[in-house]
Formats: C-alpha cells, sequence, structure tokens
C-alpha cells in the first residue's frame, strides 16, 4: 500500500528549481529558487539539497540551468554542447561521495551527446530528461517501499540513521518509503530516528518529516542504538545508500558502520534501501568508494555555538562504508538483493 | 611515571564545599561555593559536579554539610545522629546509578554509627573522612593510571568516551588518568575524545582537560569510532564507570556499550578503568544496575536550542551496561583485573 505523503523537496517549476532548504528544517519550512547552474552546484555543496537520490535530481537540473545560461553565447551547436559536457562534469564535482549525481549528470550528458535539435531543442530535452529523473524517482521509491514493507515484521520498531526519507529524494523516500508503505499496511509499527551527528539530519529532517506525516517517531542519540537493540526494542534497521559497491559494500553517512555492527552483535536484520542507479558497478568493493572530509565546524559547532575547547585536532568524514557480510538485503525498486550480493545485483541490472 | 594535572573539581576549603561548574566548562572555568547539604543534592543532581569518583566525594561532604546545619538543632546526640543518618541515605539517593555515590554515603554512616565525640567532634571526624576520600581517590587514580599505562602500547591512540578524567574525580582521573601516566612515559601518544551525546561530557570536558594539559586530542561524533577502527587508527579504548557487577559487567554513560561492541568487532583491547569503590559486589550482573532515565531536554536541546520536531517520542537512558565478554580488563588501584571477572574481582577485594 502507498501512503499518502505530501512531502517534495525538489521540482522543477517554471524554469527554475524550486527547492525546500534543509539547512533550517525543522526551524522554517521554506522553498527556494534556484536559478543558475552555480547556484546549484553550490547548493548541493552546502546541503541546501542532501540525500543521493535528491542530489541527482538537483544534477540534472543543474544541467539544465547551464544549458539555460548558454544560450546565444555560443556561435554553433558544437561549441556549445562542449560547454555544457564541461558544466556537467562540473556539476557532478559538487559532491564526491553519492554516485547518484554522477548518474544523473551522466544522464544529461547522454542527452547532450544524443540529441539533433538546436539549442532551444535540447535545453526542451534536457528539461525533459530532469523532470522524468524526479518523477522516476518518486516511482522508484514507492516500489523501494513495496519491497520493503513486505519484510518489516507486525508492529515492527525500525530504527533509521540520517534521513533517508522523502526529504532525500524526490519524495515519499527510500529507507522511510519502507516506513510509510509498511505504515499505510500496519499503523502499529513505529520508527527510531538516529540523531545523526555532526550534521543532525535524523534530529533535524527524519522527525520533522515523519511528524509531518503522522507516524510515530522516537529520537535517540547515535550511541544509544546498542542500548535499545539490547532490550529487544529494535526489530530491524532500515538506511539509505550514497554507494554501493558491485560486491555489496555501501557507503551511507557516517554513523551507519557503528550501527551496522550493533545490529550484527543483537542479530537484528540491517537492511539498505536504495534505487539502482546507487549501484556502482564499476568498483568492486567499498574500498574504492571517495569519502567525503567535510568541514571542521560541522563537529566543533553546532546552530553556530562552539561546543567543545579550543585548539583541538578534528577530523570529519561524511561517510563510512558498511561491509556487505553485515547487510541483510539491499531493498531496490527490482526488489530485495540478497547474499551473494555480487550475483544477485549483477542479475538486478541485467533483467 | 606521574603526569603532574592541577585540575581539581571539588575541594573542601573553610566548612564547604569548593566545586568547578562543569555545566558551564569549556565557555567559562568558575568554581562554585556549596554550603548546604540540599544544595549538594541538587549540584549532584544537575551535574555541576558528575563522575562517578567525584560525586562520591560531593556525597560525602554533602553528610558534612547536613552535619554542620543540624548544630545545636537537637537534644541530645542520638536524635541528632538518627536525623543525620536519615541526610546521608537522602544524599545518596540523588543520582541512582553511580555506586560511588553509595559508598561514600555509606563510609559517612558508619563515622556516624562509630563515633563516641560530641556533635563538634563528629562534624570533625566526618569533615576529616570527606578531605580523607578526596585524598584517596587522587591516589588511586595515580595508581589506575600506573597500572593502566603498563598496557599503552608506543605512540598509541586511545579512544575514549564520556569523561573518566581529573574532572571526573578528586584529580587526575581514571581512564584519563590512564592517559596521563602513558603520555608521562611517551608524548607520542594520544586521544580520540567521543563527543558523548547528549551531555556532550566528551567534547565539553575530555577536549577541555586534555588540552588544559597539553595532551593531544581529536573530537569525533559517536557514529564515527567504527569508522576510525576499521583503518587501523584506534590501538585501544579505555573509559571508567559507573557501577560493575560482580561478574564484570560495567555500566557507564550511554554508549559505552556501543563502542565496546565496534571494538570487540576490531580485535581493539577495550578497558575499564575505575577504582574498586565502583565495583558493587552485591550485585550478581549488570541486569541489576539501576538504569536512570534523564530529562527528555538533553536529547531536543543542545544549548538551549530545540535541534529537532515538535510532537516526538524520547527515551533518554542516561547509561548502558557493557556485558563483561567484551572487556580486556578493568585496570584498578590494585592492578588490572582479567577475566573470569568474577574470580578476579573477588581476588581484589579479599588482599
Amino acid at each position: 500500500m502507498v501512503f499518502d505523503s505530501k512531502i517534495r523537496p525538489i521540482t522543477w517549476e517554471n524554469g527554475m528549481s524550486k527547492m525546500l532548504d534543509q539547512t533550517i528544517i525543522p526551524y522554517e519550512y521554506k522553498y527556494v529558487n534556484i536559478t543558475t547552474g552555480q547556484d546549484m552546484f553550490d547548493a548541493i555543496k552546502n546541503m541546501i539539497v542532501r540525500g543521493a537520490p535528491a542530489i541527482g535530481i538537483a544534477g540534472a537540473q543543474g544541467v539544465v540551468l547551464y544549458a539555460q545560461e548558454g544560450r546565444g553565447i555560443y556561435n554553433n551547436i558544437d561549441e556549445y554542447k562542449k560547454w555544457l559536457l564541461e558544466k556537467a562534469d562540473y556539476m557532478s564535482t559538487s559532491r564526491p561521495t553519492a554516485v547518484n549525481l554522477m548518474w544523473a549528470c551522466n544522464e544529461q550528458k547522454e542527452v547532450i551527446k544524443n540529441s539533433t535539435s538546436d539549442v532551444e531543442g535540447l535545453i526542451r530535452e534536457l528539461t525533459d530528461k530532469a523532470i522524468e529523473i524526479e518523477k522516476d524517482d518518486i516511482e522508484r521509491c514507492i516500489k523501494i517501499g513495496e519491497y520493503g514493507a513486505e519484510v518489516v515484521p507486525q508492529g515492527a520498531t525500525i530504527l533509521t540513521h540520517c534521513n533517508a526519507g522523502a526529504l532525500a529524494t524526490g519524495g515519499y523516500g527510500t529507507a522511510l518509503g519502507v516506513v510509510r508503505s509498511a505504515y499505510a499496511k500496519d499503523n502499529t509499527i513505529q520508527v527510531f530516528a538516529d540523531e545523526t551527528r555532526p550534521r543532525q539530519q535524523g534530529a533535524r529532517l527524519t522527525t520533522f518529516e515523519l511528524a509531518m506525516d503522522g507516524i510515530p517517531v522516537t529520537l535517540i542519540t547515535d550511541g544509544m542504538c546498542s542500548y535499545f537493540m539490547s532490550k529487544g526494542m529494535i526489530d530491524m534497521v532500515v538506511v539509505g545508500a550514497d554507494r554501493i559497491a558491485a560486491n555489496g559494500d555501501t557507503a551511507n553517512k557516517i554513523g551507519t558502520y557503528t550501527v551496522a555492527i550493533a545490529a550484527k552483535y543483537h542479530n537484528v536484520p540491517f537492511y539498505i534501501a536504495a534505487p539502482l542507479s546507487t549501484i556502482d558497478t564499476s568498483i568492486k568493493t567499498g574500498k574504492e568508494i571517495p569519502i567525503e572530509e567535510r568541514s571542521h565546524e560541522e563537529v566543533t559547532h553546532i546552530n553556530g555555538k562552539r561546543i567543545c575547547a579550543e585548539g583541538i585536532n578534528i577530523i570529519n568524514p561524511g561517510f563510512d562504508v558498511t561491509p556487505h557480510e553485515l547487510i541483510a538485503g539491499i531493498i531496490t525498486e527490482k526488489g530485495i538483493l540478497r547474499p551473494d550480493y555480487h550475483k544477485s545485483i549483477a542479475e538486478a541490472f541485467k533483467s
């Protein structure tokens, strides 16, 4: 069953991107208009929009914005296309870990390369592709939700880390898509949300979107997961993903790996929920996934106020890699992939 | 070797308790005077003073403060003693998990019961006992530090959770006592400090006291420990304890258990550092340790500002219990206890 959620973090309207500013949730719920390619690059980098599928949509829209800016600047379509392909490559570097961004920018590059239209025609094709990626993403999330709901036990408490929700996608969510579909069938399920320091996407975004949709949610700090697992209070874990290697190793928000280890220790099934576009079959294992090192201030400051002593060291990896052996299944729009992931992933891409 | 640290969170001066206000570190370094028993009860409850050994000292001083208040109120010494024993019991309930508090209040109850002096004589005896507990605590920490330093590898990176430092004791620290003694021998060691949400004692206190003593410290968020362990960047974990059962199960600040599971998964040795007064041989396993449920605002607010949506659930256990099988050793003032803890703990109490 599909849950009716109205949350749309990013859409295309009147030739520009209309984007929910996720840096100010839960204090404000405000849309901003992104009108240039560089502004889109910065919005992705500064996490106005975030979440692997959502920044894929943003990247595709960013290429459209550049295409609009390039109007009338170039003498011929080949020069225009050459410039635009460079801009698509640039857009794909706005964040390094989530592969959906590279995937979406590549989709736009294919449109550019294959187009036989003039400038205005190409802009229309790129716009159509960006809208298609957005629509498809919601459809994919709903399918992920439906497949995932099948493995949610009656009355389950589902732990999640970070925000792989409607806010991280075109809408509906991946991990929270599973929650929404499960809740539509069984309104006795509930969610435990990890705060997810340093940027607190669990506290700020997951509690916000679940409360908005009326799904019961309990906020816990990141260190508490094992305590609740040991009390038998967590029935399963579902999280999103930023990049999945061909062997199932999964990069996701920092702290995910710690939850996965705790889940293994307590025999709590740990699932990844992600569209196939998150799987990067070009890399063999998680060791090859680049891990973004983010600003130290994310660790040392909360809401602009310093929380620690001066003159100390900081390391701030934005992601970690959960090895495939800790993952019970990868919930995709084509069903739940199970170990051996090398095989099940290859098969999912074939069919 | 003993490291020279000047940090003293709680001392007895001029008939009152002089206490560092730990709720405002690292923003301010300010002592407050506690002059009544009820103020001491509140200071412990509100964590102006915190850390299992330090609140033991505080509890002992609190009984002295009540003894001073009771001067001249009672007709005879027996009525005075009866009232004071009740106050000592009350003081021991200011926080439920750390056994050192009950231990110290019991020490004072023994003084009261065994005293043959008049009121003024008894106040002197209780004062002497409180000062003795404080002095002994620092001595015990130094011994813990010396024993612990023996198992710190050359150039090690030591991960710790919460603050089991000079600020949690009479001075020098338990877990950070091990760090100090190790650093005195080998200044190439360094510390990774978990932030320790919800109250951030790692970010606020551990970074503060190590920076003050010039020992290199890197602040990480609670979810990051597994990432750094998987990179081979953590050589050992040392944490404090609030209560240890006869089988070695150890209650400590929430999040400790998660770190212990991660350490086990990566074969990183996980040590507890605590005085014998933290061991409660009257309880068989960790299941019997009461876990304090603290204010929801500790989870929902940081520095007075809400960090999550309204209308959501919160559970805030202050502690968790790490099962003995995850613990490589318990570093005490009588040496490092090893499994089988049932035996080694019993022997430590005999000798």
